[in-house]
């Protein structure tokens, strides 16, 4: 064994032999990246206490069984910072989000929930501008929001407008998800990562960047509706969004114990995504986007899941990504740009917060 | 005609002429009383954005029906202040709302979903306090928790934690709601009203009030579910939550287009709540509950309906505490203790924020 691995089999060891506890006292921003001290709070305090079996594959909508009808259900709070940026608002985000979340599941969105905190203060007109943006995406989506709720906080309680939307739908595929993976499979995305992360970034105006780049957000419910009617050997759909592709991967080969080889240069990353990140000092593979699937399917299925996915507007760039292995399991490896390889692992800070 | 009922009758003819609107510029405490500017609000921005048929009975639950099930799906924010206080916490709140909500829409509690925002150096121990609480009220009303999601603000962005459920159930009573109430229903409440209300207000610890008070967060589904099976005659049934029974009251009215009296001595209140309220200003008919059901039910169905609800301990004192009739449509009398008669109107401000 040479030393890499023994690093590898040892760090798996050590993680194996370690009941997931939170260390810190307090919240920090990291817990909410998606990275790694997300996992461990999940892990820790929610799925600790609230323990079943529906929760705990910890797939992005839950797959409940009533009456005989199969359903999935999910939900995602909004916090993103500025509200509007070039491309979107925090309004269809938070309808696309849940959208893609049902989606990525299986399931034909059906119906939205939608929930608002509003900080005292907040302008009439940008909750009007939100709601129409809500709209316009539910009917995009083919989705109607059928109930709300509204709540108010004092100024300085909040930071404008926060959304929650939860979702229902009809699962056409079941039995899809990351413990289904298996060594052979290949991995593909549906187009080029980490615009939404990139443009939220640049809206900030904390960078002196001008870079023509718009967010991602995009109902991705068609592209994978028209992938699944066509391919079955699909195995698991996940939108890349809070901590990009390199964390659904890592939820891949932890989930299904297995390793996950990516080659670097066949990961499409738009110019100004590419220039953006490197003056951020971050991976794009990290960066989230809003309307990006990755999908692993049976290794012989590739090049007709490719073809399913290049067949719709939003998947007009996808590409085979990398494959699944069996060792180092739990383990994702990057075959870089120069020759060499890493271990993708996830992040520990968060580079860049409220990002959705 | 009376002067009285001629200011009614002209208030009413106003109110018709009128397109709901939002005159201020921007949102305001009141917007999220429940009272008034909430409503104000709904219909003008968000019925107004997302009308379709099943948002617009605007019900505590939306009535899905999904490949020939009839699902209720419903969700509530919570942004309660303090997050803990004598008889519950934000945790079991936000389970309890939910499941209330499901509850009165005639559906068997089954999923609910939890979405966290929570702000960065919020403490540990106490999200493991809140989330625990929410594992035990998940228990106590058979319900369980699929599907999450969690999110982390800059400090100084929010208030510590805010939690938003959104919840799934079976309807097994359809038909229910406001607009099928009729004049000779009678009006009933499960138990005294405003404890939640009050408790909250003497935990910020603003009134120098020593009071043997707790909240009355519970569920109420059992409660409900006694009441539905033997009572054929129930028309609606709402959770008082926000702006009270009044408020209740006030929707009844607007949506059947009749009038709803209430007899002020028969309306269970608490000595504490009684006088907490009076030093407080405020009518404890518009202080919220969170383990209260309004009932309406057919006139000659009253007594039946009373003694089922007192037949669970949670609906010990309930008590018929008024009757519909036909004039003056869409207004709450209030016959009071001194013999007096007033109109029990929607609250134009908010005098109890961030009460849930």
């Amino acid at each position: 064994m040479n030393t890499r691995e023994e690093q590898v089999l040892d760090r798996i060891d050590r993680a194996r032999r370690r009941r997931p506890r939170v260390r810190e006292e307090r919240i920090t921003l990291s817990h909410g990246s998606g990275g790694k001290a997300t996992h461990t709070l999940i892990e820790a305090i929610f799925l600790d206490a609230f323990r079943n079996p529906l929760l705990e594959p910890l797939e992005d909508a839950a797959a409940l069984l009533i009456d005989g009808t199969r359903l999935a259900l999910t939900t995602d709070s909004f916090v993103v910072s500025p509200l509007f940026f070039p491309g979107g608002d925090i309004g269809d985000l938070a309808v696309n989000g849940t959208v893609n979340d049902l989606a990525v599941s299986g399931a034909r969105p059906l119906y939205l929930t939608a929930g608002f905190i509003l900080e005292e203060g907040f302008p009439i007109a940008d909750l009007t501008r939100i709601v129409e943006s809500m709209r316009a995406a539910a009917e995009r989506a083919g989705v109607q929001i059928v109930t709300g709720d509204t709540k108010v906080v004092q100024r300085g309680k909040a930071d404008g407008c926060y959304v929650n939307t939860a979702g229902v739908g009809v699962i056409e595929y079941p039995g899809l998800g990351v413990s289904t993976v298996r060594p052979g499979d290949a991995v593909l995305v549906s187009g080029p990562i980490g615009e939404h992360g990139i443009t939220i970034m640049l809206a900030r105006g904390e960078l002196d960047i001008d870079a023509d780049l718009e967010s991602d957000t995009a109902p991705v419910h068609e592209l994978v509706a028209g992938l699944l009617a066509r391919v079955p050997g699909v195995r698991a759909l996940r939108d890349a969004t809070r901590g990009g592709v390199a964390t659904i991967l890592n939820e891949v080969a932890r989930a299904a114990e297995v390793a996950v080889v990516v080659d670097e240069r066949a990961v499409p990353v738009a110019e100004e995504v590419r220039g953006a990140s490197e003056l951020l000092g971050i991976d794009p593979l990290y960066v989230a986007c809003e309307g990006r699937v990755v999908v692993v399917v049976d290794g012989a299925a590739a090049d007709e899941a490719l073809a399913a996915m290049r067949a719709h507007p939003l998947g007009e760039q996808a590409a085979v990504i990398g494959r699944v292995a069996a060792d180092p399991p739990g383990i994702v490896l990057l075959n870089t740009t120069f020759g060499g390889t890493r271990i993708v692992d996830l992040l520990v800070g968060d580079p860049l917060p409220r990002i959705c």
